[in-house]
This record gives C-alpha cells, sequence and structure tokens, in this order.
C-alpha cells in the first residue's frame, strides 16, 4: 500500500515513521527541496496545486492524506475525484476558514467565544461594543502559529490591527479569560469506530504551543469527547482530528480544530499504547484502530527555533527527543522532546528540565 | 549524521526507523535489490566486498555498522581502515567462527557447552566419547537459523551429518538439556558506559527463534549480566550485543553471540524505555546510552514464511505489527508482533492469539 501526503514536514515525516512498522510506503508532494519526510519516501518536487504531480500523486497512491489544512480546494477536490482521499474536502473546507468552522461548531452545539465576521474597519468598530473587550482579530484563513492575529485592548487598537490584515477577510473573537487551553484528539475511520485519546493540557506562549501534557482521568475529558465525536459525525469524518478546547468555569468552549494530526498529540507516540500517528494511517486505511490508553504520564516539551543538544536530551533517562531534520530558524518548529513517567512528580521534574533546555535555544 | 549498514534487511530498516527521530541519515550497502530498508534511506547497490561501493560507503558514512556478523575480514578491515566502524573487526571475527567464538567464551570464564573442532569424520569418531550424546555438529560459519547443523544421537549419524556439511570446517558440541534459552541484550558505548536489558525467555521451533518474552527480575538476570560485561569489555565492544545463554540447573552456558541487535530484542521497541535499536546508534555515535528499564510485560511473535493479516494484529488491543516488506518465501522471518501488557496474565492471553495467527501462516 501506498500512502500519498500533501505536505513533507514533520508531521508527514512522523506519519511515516508510523507507517513502516504497517508495512506502508511513502509519496510526499511537497515544493521544498530538503523536506523533513523526504528521506522517508519518494518526493514529488513542486507546487501543491501543479496539475501533473497531482495527476501522479493520485494515480500512485492509494490513499492521499494531507499534513496541513491549508490545501487549496480545486486541489482536494482533483484529487478526491481520482482516488481515496482523507479526511474529506469538506472537512478541509470548513477547517480552512475560521468564520466557518466556528459557524458549523455552533450549529452542531458545541460552544464557541462570540465571534463575528469583519470585512473593513467600520465593521469591525460596529461589533465590538457586542463582541466586548478584549478581544482578538484574525485572518479568515491561513494562520497558524498565531499568525496574522492581533490582541484589541481598546478602541485605539482597532485601526492599527485593522491596517496589518491587509485587507484579508477576518474574524474578530470575544477573548476569552480561559482557565486552561486543552486539546482531544480522536480518530475515526470509514466503518464509523471511533477512539479519543486523554486530553492533552496545552501552554502557548507567543501564540507558539510550547508544552502538551497528556491528563489521564481530566474532569472535561467527557465533555470533550462529546463535542469532538459530533463534530466528527458531523464531517462523516475519517482519520485523525484535534479540536481545541478552552476551559473557562468548569465549561468548554471551542476554538478550532485541525483535520490532521496534531503537535499536541506528539505525546502520543510514547504516552500511548498507540500513537496518533499510526491511528491516523489505520483509520485512513479502514483498519480496526488502536487502543488510545495512556503508558504512563507523558508531557511534550517543543524546541522553537533552535535545536536541542541531543546528548543533553540523552542523559535523561525518561525523555525522548525527536529531531524534524530541520534547519533552525526563528519561530520554526524544530524538534521535540517527550518525558514519560510513573508519577506526575518524576513527570513534572523531567519537563522542568526540558523546558529549561527548550529555553536556551529558544529563538521566536 | 550519516550512518552506513552493511545489509538492508529487517534489522538495518529498525536501526533506520529508531534513528530517524535522532536527526540521523542513512546509508545501505545490500547486494539485494528490493531490500527491507532501502525506502528509509540512500542505498548502494551491489557485492558487500564491491570496493567501489565500500569507498562511497566509508567515505559518506560518519559511522559504519552492521546487521549482520558474516562481513568478510577484509571488508571489515577496509572500513575500519577508513572511518569509524562498530562494532570492530575483532568482535567480528570472534563472532564469525564459532570455534574461536567458544574458545574466546572460554578465555574470559564464560562457561560453555563441552565441543571440539572437526575437520574429518576420523577427528568426529575420535572425539564423540569425549563429547558425550547427543550432540550438534556444525559448520564454523555462515550457519543461522539451525542451518547447517545437525543432530548426532548415536554412532550411525555420524557419517550422514558429516557429509551434509560437504567438507567445511566444523564443530561439534554437546547437546545440553536446558531447562530454558535465554538471552541478555547489552549496549556499551566509547566512554565504556555499559546498560543491560532484562532478560529475553526465548522459544525456538526448527532452530528459529519464535517467541521472545522480556523477564523482568529473572533470578539469572545478575548472572547474565556479569556474563556479558565481561565479553563487551574483553572486545572493547562499542554498540548493542546479545549473548545467547542456556540455563542448567540454575547455571548458565554460553550458546552464542551476535555482535548487532537482535531478534530476541525486539519487544524493545515497545517494552523498553529505549529500544535495542536506538540504543546500538547511541553507542554507536558515543551518546549516553538510554534507559533499558522494561515498559510493562511484554514478548514477541516471529512470523516466519507467511504474512500476517494486518487487520487481525490490529484488532488486539495491546499489540504491535512490524512488518518487514518482505515477500514470503520458506523459513524467512517477514514479520513480528510485540504484546505489552500491564499484568503477565494478559501477556499470556495475547502471545497466544499471537502464536494461533504465527501458526496460521507458517511455513517453515
Amino acid at each position: 500500500m501506498i500512502v500519498g501526503i500533501l505536505g513533507a514536514g514533520q508531521l508527514a515525516r512522523m506519519i511515516a515513521l508510523a507507517g513502516y512498522p504497517l508495512g506502508l510506503k511513502f509519496i510526499f508532494l511537497d515544493p521544498s527541496k530538503d523536506s523533513c519526510a523526504t528521506g522517508l519516501g519518494e518526493h514529488l518536487h513542486g507546487a501543491y496545486d501543479d496539475p501533473k504531480l497531482l495527476q501522479q500523486l493520485a494515480q500512485r497512491a492509494d490513499v492521499v492524506t494531507y499534513e496541513f489544512e491549508n490545501v487549496p480546494a480545486d486541489v482536494a477536490a482533483f484529487l478526491a475525484s481520482h482516488t481515496q482521499v482523507h479526511p474529506s474536502p469538506k472537512a478541509l473546507a470548513v477547517a480552512q476558514d475560521r468564520l466557518t468552522e466556528k459557524t458549523f461548531f455552533n450549529t452542531i452545539d458545541i460552544p464557541t467565544p462570540l465571534y463575528a465576521p469583519v470585512d473593513s474597519l467600520e465593521e469591525l468598530e460596529y461589533v465590538m461594543p457586542t463582541i466586548g473587550w478584549p478581544a482578538i482579530l484574525k485572518s479568515r484563513t491561513q494562520g497558524y502559529d498565531g499568525k496574522g492575529q492581533s490582541m484589541l485592548k481598546s478602541a485605539t487598537d482597532l485601526a492599527g490591527a485593522w491596517k496589518l490584515l491587509d485587507g484579508v477577510p477576518a474574524i474578530v473573537e470575544a477573548f476569552v479569560p480561559f482557565d486552561r487551553e486543552i486539546s482531544i484528539i480522536a480518530a475515526r475511520n470509514a466503518a464509523g469506530a471511533v477512539v479519543f485519546y486523554p486530553l492533552s493540557e496545552n501552554l502557548h506562549r507567543g501564540g507558539i504551543l510550547r508544552v502538551a501534557q497528556s491528563r489521564v482521568g481530566d474532569p472535561m475529558q467527557q465533555q470533550a469527547e462529546t463535542y469532538v465525536l459530533c463534530l466528527l459525525e458531523a464531517l462523516d469524518y475519517v482519520g485523525v482530528l484535534a479540536l481545541e478546547l478552552f476551559e473557562v468555569n468548569g465549561h468548554l468552549m471551542a476554538n478550532e480544530f485541525a483535520p490532521r494530526v496534531h503537535n499536541s498529540g506528539h505525546w502520543t507516540i510514547e504516552g500511548a499504547e498507540t500513537s496518533q500517528f499510526e491511528n491516523h494511517l489505520r483509520a485512513i486505511l479502514n483498519l480496526p484502530l488502536g487502543s488510545t490508553a495512556a503508558v504512563g504520564k507523558s508531557a511534550m516539551v517543543n524546541f522553537i527555533g533552535g535545536l536541542p543538544d541531543s546528548a543533553e536530551i540523552a542523559s535523561i533517562a525518561q525523555a525522548h527527543l525527536h529531531l524534524y531534520d530541520k534547519a533552525p530558524r526563528k519561530s520554526r518548529k524544530v524538534a521535540h522532546a517527550t518525558a514519560r513517567t510513573e508519577t506526575p512528580e518524576q513527570l513534572a521534574g523531567i519537563v522542568g528540565q526540558l523546558v529549561a533546555l527548550a529555553n536556551k535555544v529558544d529563538n521566536t
């Protein structure tokens, strides 16, 4: 079986590493010459919308998937008309546009922060009394890791924030004074079977995920499962999906979802019976899904902009290094390390060490 | 860093899969066109003693290692004179010849079964009264998975067994009425640090390993560690090494060692904090060695000659599939599956299921 992946970054890399033991081969389509997954399969080198390369991918792959959600709609449609594609173009379309996404959440009774579409500075000024302060102005499409976002604290911020957007369609969202940011990762296969991972509790800084920790037995698990199950079924979704949520006063609100494997689930490589990467493959190949049971207590620390020293990580007995083979560059995720321990106290100790190592080389 | 590997079979494949997260790249030298590791790195396609390819390998790899011990001595010497090679040509030389190996064990006070070199039928007849019955006649070199071996039960077996050897130098060994076959896998890095895995208890049938089970807290652990440490230090060994032992009446005797990662250690991928494959890489790169602590109870079942059904394995919650991308062929190891559980009872249940699946497709 050959799996085609649009994108050859670290997510594609980790999908491929999980797929070899299942006997799979991989073809990646990616415009970058030295993408980090290219050693792990064949690399079709060119634009994501290159018709010839897409045709090759569709012809040769038994199933095609993505490592990012900003796949042009016509590309997804072309692939879907020529081969099996998971997740579906519909899931991509919903995830790509923050306005569609939020509206979709509300349609299926998943609460979100207050939001409004804005296409001009006048509209922004008009809706702010309803949205309330503070709020966040975001481009409707293309943003990730906090890019294309501005915090609005008072009326004096509006003009500047609007100018930064440079005329792209936008959405303004009420800022939620959340107690925690969490995410739930779930997988659904074509037969409709669904599995849920234990919640991840996530720590962002500067809009970038820094630490994700598995939370076995979290009191919010059930509510999160209910929401993500709704979403998976409403989208007739196949594959792994990550739903990011805010916890506020014991209630959950959806922030966004990613129709793909997710940074907050990297701890599942060591910390779950079956990793999110393997379960994504199982789902899109319609194999029985693997157990998501936690293996010990675990957490993941991202290395942003600077590479960790392999020997330093290797000297920590319960740490596991994951380099992405990416050159360090400002704000770029270049590696992560997982800690897996028996007790929460041990975990806290190792996470502390890893965070210190990540801060030492941080460049954001 | 680029790691060169002589051989591109399943061991090289699993070394490479463990090496990507450490940021490594791989070059394999292997005569077979469609070897199972070739998707995971560059493939130099040709004979192991092809001077041009060896030169390429030596020039481009930062360190070279092997997935099998029958590397011609001049090949090992050539590589060692041009680049870093681990394990050393000396370790290979000792492991390649059963006579040298047994003698080496005895030199460093590791007990073995009685043995004697035999170069003619007359010599065989002469030594048998000393060796005793039953005994095993083996070629001194090149044997694996029971190939080139004959059981000698009485004097009438000698002529036939000798004829089968076809004149190659041989060794006759007393057959040990062992209580158990076990192996200990250990790693030593260039700095001299050593780690030991929990013992593997191994079950062979038809000379081929079928099941290996991790034995945490086994009463023989200490004695096995003492022997393998002796061996590692006597060879000034760098890398992972597997020492196969017989247990007889509470004592251990060495059968043989493999200067490489070993089939009886495949359970370490899921069942140990750091796998034997990652620790082999850490050792030859002189990184700190990883913890060998067991993660749960685990065991591995080999699939010989026939491929498992992926969906059947995937439907067993605590089983993990490892396909080698090899076409099934009589007596060929094509896959293994690991079971990892909380309790020995759960383990026994899943191993039973996996053995049944392996027997269903067995072709030996």
